[in-house]
């Protein structure tokens, strides 16, 4: 299984935002485009895949490429499954989930929680232009890459990831936005490490 | 330079379109994925770029790394600037083109027109799943990247690129949408060949 854990550092965690607005909404426009980018194929859908976003470190959304039904390509219609289920944050209590639209699922968890149980079955990989180049680097069998919005992790996410980071991977030599260092590094893993 | 020539084989030709519905808009949702695809980096945009956007073979944008000044990552405000282009229709008369907004142009260009004149300055590599595999091509250094919407291009298209095609190149095993073919075949090019 791949994992992807995406950080929104300082995103809404109501559905009061516009989805003609997207851009000021926290870039809810880059969520949601590292949602699409985690799972959609020009025609299908990885199933084997786990796409976490963290929202403001107060709710996280858990997507399910097994069991997603209605995810489109477009940002506005991935935003949409992201404020309806921001709709729903009375249902959700404490740690436990509640599905808002087939597989995707809203809970009251933080970072540190959810790294910390994603880690447990893989390898927590962070995405970075500071980390050893991907074309020297096996790539991991049950990757879980963690990525920041548009910003750098700052604290307490940062410190987190340090102490819970089992590598650090640049993906090439320029920095990339979040949801395309996502596209890269699916391709990283399908080709095998680049062909090595 | 990095060319990249995207055919949109039912986009509207018109600006009457609206921003709330650019999936069904000829899937003008991916067009403007494909566009920050090919200039957008982190902290900065692909100044070596040109992007080609040939609208149902009658108008072709083109957009010029070096004099974009208004290009965002989110869909809508790229769909807005080709809605803008084609609001000045009336203006490109011929071949001749009109700039509509910094960096970017419009003309009356068919496929044929664009590909032939690119191709005079570059390598044309056709991105398809059943094409030579990346990691064992040299990447070319001045490559013309064909790429079709959300369909296989059809005639007069097919015809003409296999017609005037250098290469064919698949960049993994999994058919990608054709915005994340854009961003893996940068990573390819910018890694020198995915580190070979």
């Amino acid at each position: 299984m791949r994992q992807f854990i995406i950080v929104g550092q300082d995103v809404p965690t109501t559905d009061e935002f516009s989805l003609d607005a997207l851009t000021g909404a926290g870039r809810m426009d880059l969520l949601a485009r590292c949602v699409t980018a985690s799972f959609l194929l020009s025609h299908g859908i990885r199933e084997d895949v786990r796409t976490f976003l963290v929202l403001d470190n107060e709710f996280t959304l858990r997507f399910e490429g097994s069991e997603l039904r209605s995810l489109n390509p477009d940002e506005r219609s991935t935003a949409a499954l992201i404020r309806t289920a921001l709709g729903e944050r009375e249902e959700a209590i404490g740690h436990i989930e509640v599905e808002t639209s087939p597989g995707v699922y809203l809970s009251r968890r933080d970072f540190e929680t959810v790294l910390t149980s994603a880690g447990e079955d893989g390898t927590v990989c962070q995405l970075h232009e500071d980390g050893t180049s991907a074309t020297e680097t096996e790539p991991p069998t049950s990757p879980v890459f963690v990525l920041s919005d548009h910003h750098d992790l700052e604290n307490p996410y940062a410190e987190i990831l340090e102490n819970n980071r089992d590598q650090r991977v640049s993906l090439g030599p320029n920095p990339l936005h979040a949801d395309h260092a996502i596209t890269v590094a699916h391709n990283w893993l399908d080709t095998g490490g680049f062909g090595r």
